[in-house]
């Protein structure tokens, strides 16, 4: 396990999460100030947010403003939320581990009874140990 | 803007990327000890693993031996890189607004200089302002 080259991955993928996220944010304001902006803005960005910094670039060269001022909300946004990030994340995954091995063990015990119960009943005698208990 | 529910989706998608790269962790193992085992996971996983908590739900049902010890991998993986993410997202974001910033004034500079030479010659006579500079 390479941790290096995935704590690189992660933060690139996380970085372009935020600048989709500042797109949507920008894409609100101007639903609110600039409707037909805001169409053109979700029209252009629907199929090349997955990488942020081409997505940009790419916005640059079409309308440098809205590239500035998403450029401007990202940045914000990732001053504001990254910090709580590792507990949320390690909190998060902890708990919904815990609840999966529960739901898991359930499972088991529900097939276990569910198929003891009457197999046992119709194809054998019950084992009496199973009564004693 | 709604900081809040930005931090928590944003922990939700790191979430389930950490879960994607511990499922490629363990189909790097796998393609070691148990090539066959690896392959199912690879065509089990390359339309699922959006959504980890999903994921993980649906691998449980399948192989609960691969659910359980991708789980335990993303707890790690979380452990080791996620305290890295903060400063590394925040800078990255930083250095990547300058350089769009420098490329776009590259940008400009040139279109100027491209457009601003070969039209005022031949369409109009030079502005003088242009020459005083």
């Amino acid at each position: 396990m390479n941790i290096k080259q995935i704590a690189k991955d992660t933060a690139k993928t996380l970085s372009s999460y935020l600048t989709y996220q500042a797109m949507r944010t920008v894409l609100a304001q101007l639903s609110e100030t600039n409707p037909p902006l805001a169409l053109w803005l979700h029209r252009f960005s629907v199929d090349k947010v997955q990488d942020g910094e081409a997505y940009i670039q790419e916005l640059f060269k079409e309308k440098p403003d809205l590239a500035l001022r998403i450029m401007i909300v990202r940045e914000h946004i990732a001053e504001e939320v990254t910090e709580f990030l590792p507990e949320m994340v390690r909190t998060g995954i902890k708990q919904a581990n815990m609840e999966h091995r529960r739901q898991h063990l359930e499972r088991i015990t529900q097939f276990d009874v569910q198929t003891s119960t009457p197999e046992s009943e119709k194809q054998s005698t019950p084992d009496p140990n199973l009564e004693s208990g």
